[in-house]
């Protein structure tokens, strides 16, 4: 049985709901990747029936150590490994809950452009240029980037997506990843994003064994507008029959919302509600063209719905108001917090989501005192998990759940003095101020380098594809962007 | 004669107008604290008529080396300090166009409250508290932090200003400071502002002496609803007799401008024209009420008038739309990019508000095409540099200005791929990719760290004093917000 103890740790609390707050001097007990017990630094040994996991003797450097236990009581003979995170704050693993993770190859190609350009003149004709190798290259750098940034599960929409699932389990990482199909490439097409949807959930065998797999899938028509209501509808029936999520783009912005109505004499909304996508477990990327009316067939539809916000590409993007998520929460809706792609997002970094989330839902609402400190953490740890469908998997940091903890440095002279813990965590905290991740237990960052994969490699074999990738030369596009 | 050479580094070009660029494999040669070349690597013996200061010997590591070379032609004999930059970009220091540093002390201790509350029931009580000490040691701690981050130029406002310019020569920062008054301490708190910018203005000694003091002083009123006309006219007697820019906030929300029409008959740029501190060199900080009106009195002062747009503000406090950059530019006024105070902004990172800026502004103006890069990073630099009085002294890497020069490292896997070095440096970038800073020609930064204050003191010592700093007991404001 594989045993860590985070020792002698801050660690940031999230209840379901009301406020956050943090524990001081805590250590978090870890039992094969579960989260066994949060106790008071010097009552571990009492936590495990009189045992003491460091062998009595303090251990030093953020390394890490395994601890000599002979250890009684409920807790069965066996090795601990034992972290030192003196001075540090554990966090709940981040969720980015809307990502195209092998973007990462197109950063910074794509800038100062409309929403149309941004589509129909880059992005979707250099996705012509995609290949299984470039999309397990970027992958597998996105992922890098993601964990030293303290997120431990993102929720992805791509192509080629059995290489996504292949690079997330190189890394260490959870995922739900949703293979990407249009209309246009026919029943051909969408069935073989049903089949790849169900090799991605076949791929992390050991993960399956060992209490939940780290790599899920769900099924990914790409958006209301490049998806016919038939497709949809088809993919409600896989989804049911084989028990998938759907994950999808709907009312990106009001504009989409006015024309899906023109065309389809429906909201976007009312098109999932009608081609049955509300009733399975659907997350919805975007959402900004929410309207009034479409409230009460989210709140319907509530415990199986999610929607992710993602509002940095909203800004640069110029796409107008951001997600409503006060009246989704209303509604009873989950909202998590995503990068999108870092075509457009230029990073994957989720401590720069959730601050831009927490001050353009400020000036959404137009009050200084909504999208609270606590408001916010909550959303990016709990809202995230319930968005990748992982409600009661992870999203916090208490026994029962999967130990997906990232540990958090606020003595940079950014953070300092620090009069609230969650404040900096929100306002100031930078991703480099991660030291250490934990995923599922197992140590996947440790003092900012990744353990599982060489990041100087993993950069230079991106570096080494990217150019192809951007090549405009070939002609052609994957799709066409016209709401 | 000090000399320095920045040894094979690519450089952000920012000219006046157009396109930025960046140029690859440059030396930059500096003496005496100024820019004298920037030539390709491997030209730089011919630039320097023959001689070669690295003494034909490669330097490897950031640490900068002391070359032995008997310089001819137009350098005279004497030691070059080689820096190796290779793989490094040299961006222009950034400029905090406006601040009030030593708020980092309060950093974190007034969140989700509206701007009425942030004034009238967490900052200004605080400001009672206010000791010289306690400014110094924040300052520092904030000249540390903003040095760092690739900062190296700040605008302030604030009390005790004397002991701001102390912790910016301690530190070797650039500093314009305005201390503050409001009309509420009548004749003697107006002329003791005075009598301090006078102090500020005396306490670059060495500096004076050396081309361009690194510390300068404006006058500081309040604001337009702080200060009454009569004192905002005997500012600018003493602007205009003594040589000073004046710096103040004015129509900060279109609230201000509604409520200055109301109680005053003229929105907040009307009272600074009648009043003529239009017509003075000023700086106003804000200026998101700015009316469409007041942009012909701006025009007609543009030369002499620049505005200070710090967007993190704006959003986090629900203050309603950003500053009219486009506007203003179309006036011909200058923009520069500020944090505002640590109370509200959290950090002192003008990366992170200089992409904000370009994202608010995308927003604003409806269209993802404009403040594009180029004008993002010239506003951040250049526009900075007019906002500090210091246009023609820095701001830009090109011979005759002051060596105010930031090497930034693109290799971290949230950059990479780098398609576009520009697009890394607005949209991806953090305050912790910042290796090497100098300014006048003086590295104040080596190895992320500073050179001229220790910074585990620095921090140290302000953790110890901020509890006092925010303690709300002793009861009192310094001022109400009531505009």
């Amino acid at each position: 049985m594989a045993r860590v103890m985070i020792r002698d740790c801050s660690v940031l609390l999230v209840p379901d709901a009301g406020e956050c707050g943090v524990a001081e001097r805590q250590d978090i007990l870890i039992e094969n990747g579960v989260i066994t017990g949060v106790v008071p630094t010097g009552t571990t040994t009492e936590a495990l029936g009189g045992a003491d996991p460091t062998g009595g003797t303090a251990r030093t450097g953020a390394e890490g150590a395994t601890g000599a236990a002979g250890v009684a009581g409920h807790v069965e003979a066996g090795a601990w490994e034992v972290i030192d995170a003196t001075g540090l704050l554990a966090v709940p693993g981040l969720t980015n809950a809307h990502t195209h993770s092998p973007m990462v190859m197109m950063r910074g190609a794509a800038e100062d452009v409309s929403i149309d350009d941004w589509f129909n003149r880059r992005i979707w004709p250099m996705e012509v240029n995609l290949t299984p190798e470039r999309v397990q290259v970027g992958a597998r750098l996105a992922c890098a980037e993601m964990l030293l940034g303290g997120t431990t599960t993102f929720v992805d929409h791509y192509f080629h997506a059995d290489r996504i699932a292949a690079a997330a389990l190189e890394c260490g990482i959870r995922a739900d990843i949703a293979p990407t199909f249009f209309s246009s490439t026919g029943d051909a097409g969408r069935e073989a994003a049903f089949d790849a949807a169900r090799a991605v959930r076949e791929s992390d065998r050991a993960g399956r064994g060992h209490g939940h797999p780290r790599v899920t899938a769900s099924l990914g028509p790409h958006a209301t507008y490049t998806v016919t209501e038939d497709d949809l509808a088809r993919t409600v029936r896989v989804a049911g029959d084989e028990g998938f999520r759907i994950h999808l783009h709907a009312a990106e912005t009001e504009e989409q919302t006015r024309a899906s109505v023109e065309r389809l004499g429906a909201t976007p909304v009312e098109v999932l509600e009608r081609t049955g996508v509300l009733g399975e477990d659907v997350l919805v990327a975007h959402g900004c063209g929410i309207t009034e009316a479409d409230l009460p067939l989210l709140a319907r539809h509530s415990a199986s719905t999610a929607v992710a916000c993602c509002p940095k590409v909203y800004l640069k993007l110029a796409m107008g108001p951001t997600t409503p998520v006060k009246a989704l929460w209303e509604a009873g809706v989950a909202v998590g917090v995503g990068t999108d792609g870092a075509a457009v997002h230029n990073t994957l970094d989720v401590w720069e989501s959730l601050r831009l989330l927490a001050l353009t839902q400020k000036q959404r609402e137009g009050d200084a005192e909504w999208m609270t400190l606590s408001q916010t953490l909550r959303l990016a740890t709990r809202g995230g998990a319930a968005a990748a469908g992982l409600a009661g998997v992870t999203g916090a940091i208490e026994p029962g759940l999967r130990a997906d903890v990232v540990l958090v440095d606020l003595s940079g002279p950014h953070h300092q003095p620090v009069h609230d813990p969650m404040a900096a965590l929100v306002y100031s905290t930078r991703a480099s101020d991660v030291i250490t991740v934990l995923v599922d237990g197992e140590v996947v960052v440790r003092d900012r380098c990744p353990t599982k994969v060489d990041l100087a490699e993993t950069v230079a074999h991106a570096r080494a594809l990217a150019r192809e990738l951007v090549d405009l030369s070939a002609g052609g596009a994957v799709q066409r962007y016209d709401p």
